[in-house]
């Protein structure tokens, strides 16, 4: 499994998710976006820690009581569990490559309106 | 923090370790390499599992059960608690940039000779 390989986006027009591994109980998933964003309104509201690292390209998470973090090639942000976020923008050239280290789940997610 | 940032590594000759976040108990670490690798005859034998990615350059992990696995930029792979490994070789132009995600311990670890 190679990070940058792209062939999986081929012909897709939506973003593309991959379970890479399991390590100790976290997920590490890795996101393909070609210029997605979470739609308007739509807030992530997660009871799990997530880790994200952009490996390729850039994208924009905007917190509901901000700031907006635009991160480029190689930023990385904690978006800790229950801090409401969304993604509002990425990179459609390159595309954006995310990997997204999931925590242990205490309860189930949900993404609200 | 940014992945691909260099400023760390300026004048050193010893590989850089550095702890990046801890996530569900799961620690995520950057290695920055820069030729060296692990002295012959000695191996790694981890009580936690450990997953890694090249970032950048590339580098080569010896297992002392064979075989040798050689990893490009990208390239991504998982060490078994207690599948004695070393890393055989890394890039010096450019760097070779890692990802080891590390899974809890459940001992103590060790390099054994």
């Amino acid at each position: 499994m190679n990070l940058f390989d792209l062939r999986n986006l081929s012909g897709r027009e939506e973003e593309v998710f991959e379970d890479l591994v399991v390590v100790g109980g976290v997920r590490i998933e890795r996101i393909i976006s070609t210029g997605q964003s979470t739609p308007a309104g739509t807030w992530y509201d997660q009871d799990h820690d997530e880790w994200v690292a952009v490996v390729q390209g850039e994208g924009v998470v905007a917190f509901e009581e901000g700031p907006d973090v635009r991160l480029g090639t190689g930023d990385t942000l904690m978006l800790p569990a229950h801090r409401k976020h969304r993604v509002a923008a990425t990179s459609a050239e390159p595309p954006c490559i995310w990997l997204a280290v999931h925590g242990p789940a205490t309860q189930g997610d949900a993404a609200t309106h």
